[in-house]
């Protein structure tokens, strides 16, 4: 079962070295420019730094500032209810919409850490506003890695003193691999449309000690924004909160949007989106044991909610994720699902006639299935990897 | 990969051969005696033939009739609502509360075949009702097996009047075996209390070409019920509805109840729910790729509702099910499915005194795990199986 995998993947790095994803699904807008993906948004610096927390001397400590008073930001956290650490500083301790930096760690999620966690991420992010001079309330906390494992508080803020001091405008990729867990590589983006430079960095959906996937994304702009919770909340909207891996969700997630206005035109339409769309590809497409990503489209539904339940149901269905693994352009599994998400109703029988499903059977990186519904005009859709031995052999060989 | 299934396996099938998963977790009633699973409740007969929907002469049709014009019967269908024909046809051709008989077929599920199909599940009622001289309203169908394919309507019929003719009190077993599909074995389960007798026949999540498990139930007494309905529904409500394999309802399940009252006694409390549970059990130990059972139980949570969501998130949790294959007892993976059900809300953490996980380590076919939400009073407990790299290669390596 290894060589299919091994060959798909090795496939994915040779379409586009860095970043090895380029989606047919993301619409950038007209004219924009790619910039090399370390280059971070003006205003903004990074650094990433090894302290010890990952093996081997990987990075794993890292520190994003912005240079400016001027931000605005917003953030974006975990509903997860048992969330960790971080994300409860991040909640209480933060001013969400004027976060000047972010102080993150890798290898060790704060999770499920009691008392000592939450006062650990506290320390975390107040070495990180010493060293850079900022109000405490300015820095978010994140981190990602094994959970119930105390963290090594003095090796982080060691880390992070360091990180501080070696800030550059074109560490955005060092920044990325500072947040990676076995993620197969760095994440990131920068794109340029109009004055505005939009850059991100983003790790996702790789195995976390002892087992969870955490998606952490930053995201920076000098483009000006009037509501900057409102620009990320509608961005995400059609881009990571459209994906799925194992309908999981982690007690870490974090997404920190910042802006500037430095450069005195307003963000583009669609450059966000574009961004965060591509980024949210690239972590589908890096799911655990993934080897390709379909995107499933609902059509006519009933209502908006339907749509979505639907598209769900679909992507999460393991019976659809090992047929786009198998290469299996397999319409029952499909119709199936949808009449399950429509429980309780009678829509007749969900055929090849209302179906889409040949792309599974295509050897391409990226499969587009649809079904229409014949309720009604709404649509939605969602992206999904699928599952694989891979999958199994990550999560189930694990040994605490 | 294959080594540990294999071996899980063969160990479930050395611990007892017929039915070959005594379960830890039936509670049979005081002085209950275990009949040969291939004994009918008196009043009943079966019989199972080969009729070449399936390949090497299987056996592919069963007809179940009770002699007795006194019965009390219920139907519990899928509430997919993409359903298939069978389903339909006894939604709306069939008294759900005086069935006498019913048809089965396995080898083609008689989905999504449109009109003709509904015509032909119409027709093989109308077959067994002939050759039993029933009124056809009194004979239910079932079907599993393909989807989308045409059933081979002259085939089902001339093995469904074969049957007939050779039904008989003790055929349960060929009975079990004519409604199989990918199901290791058959499953059946006879119990006597009192001088009542419960028989049951059922088949489960087997892989079915193209694609998804069905779980079809015939369960039989000759106590006395009042209320068929309420006694089916009660008894499924703490067994068949407490199962997941893969969070997927087919198209096609059904259970059908039918009591003669002929022993003059009442139906034993606790005796429909220890058969009905054995076989549930069995449906979860035989899941696709199956190697082993949990048992998830949530204690106090602050309602059933929220008790109920808590547990089915972790039984379907992907990580919990490969923690359960990895003989890995990573509370953490427990803790993050809970919070992901309770998203929104904030429970501190839920760390290991809150969770018993130690016996995923084990090598026991039976696994219990349980989560205190410390919420409330309420509590609910799922049943669910391991999964594992099998799974991936029935589901993946299917070639339509």
């Amino acid at each position: 079962m290894e060589a299919p995998a091994n060959a798909q993947r090795d496939q994915l790095k040779r379409l586009a070295p860095r970043p090895f994803f380029r989606s047919r699904w993301v619409r950038a807008p007209e004219g924009v420019e790619e910039l090399e993906p370390a280059q971070l948004a003006p205003g903004f610096r990074a650094a990433g730094v090894a302290c010890g927390l990952k093996r081997g001397g990987a990075t794993d400590v890292g520190v994003l500032a912005c240079d400016s008073p001027e931000v605005r930001s917003a953030l974006a956290l975990t509903r997860n209810a048992a969330a960790a650490a971080p994300i409860r500083v991040c909640r209480h301790e933060c001013d969400a919409g004027a976060i000047r930096a972010v102080a993150v760690n890798s290898g060790n999620a704060n999770a499920a850490t009691g008392d000592q966690g939450y006062r650990d991420a506290l320390a975390m992010r107040d070495a990180a506003a010493e060293a850079l001079k900022l109000d405490p309330r300015a820095v978010a906390v994140a981190e990602t890695g094994t959970i119930g494992v105390p963290l090594d508080i003095e090796a982080v803020t060691t880390g992070v003193r360091e990180a501080v001091a070696g800030l550059s405008p074109s560490a955005g990729d060092r920044f990325a691999e500072a947040i990676m867990t076995t993620d197969r590589g760095p994440k990131s983006c920068t794109l340029r449309l109009d004055g505005v430079t939009v850059s991100a960095q983003a790790k996702g959906a790789g195995m976390i000690e002892p087992g969870f996937a955490t998606m952490l994304c930053f995201v920076q702009t000098d483009g000006e924004v009037g509501d900057a919770d409102h620009a990320l909340r509608s961005a995400l909207a059609v881009s990571m909160e459209r994906i799925t891996v194992d309908a999981q969700m982690s007690t870490n997630d974090t997404v920190l949007f910042q802006a500037t206005g430095a450069a005195g035109e307003p963000l583009p339409d669609g450059l966000l989106e574009a961004v965060l769309l591509q980024l949210a590809v690239e972590i589908v497409a890096d799911g655990e044991g993934a080897t390709r990503v379909g995107r499933v489209a609902v059509r006519s539904a009933g209502d908006a909610e339907e749509a979505e339940r639907v598209a769900r149901a679909i992507a999460n269905s393991p019976l659809v994720k090992t047929a786009l693994y198998g290469r299996d352009s397999n319409w029952g599994r499909i119709s199936q699902a949808a009449g399950m998400a429509l429980a309780g109703e009678d829509v007749g029988e969900l055929g090849p006639d209302r179906i889409q499903a040949a792309e599974l059977a295509s050897d391409s990186a990226e499969v587009e299935i649809s079904i229409a519904l014949g309720r009604g005009d709404a649509e939605a859709h969602v992206y999904f990897s699928d599952l694989t031995p891979d999958y199994i052999r990550i999560n189930a060989e694990y040994t605490t």
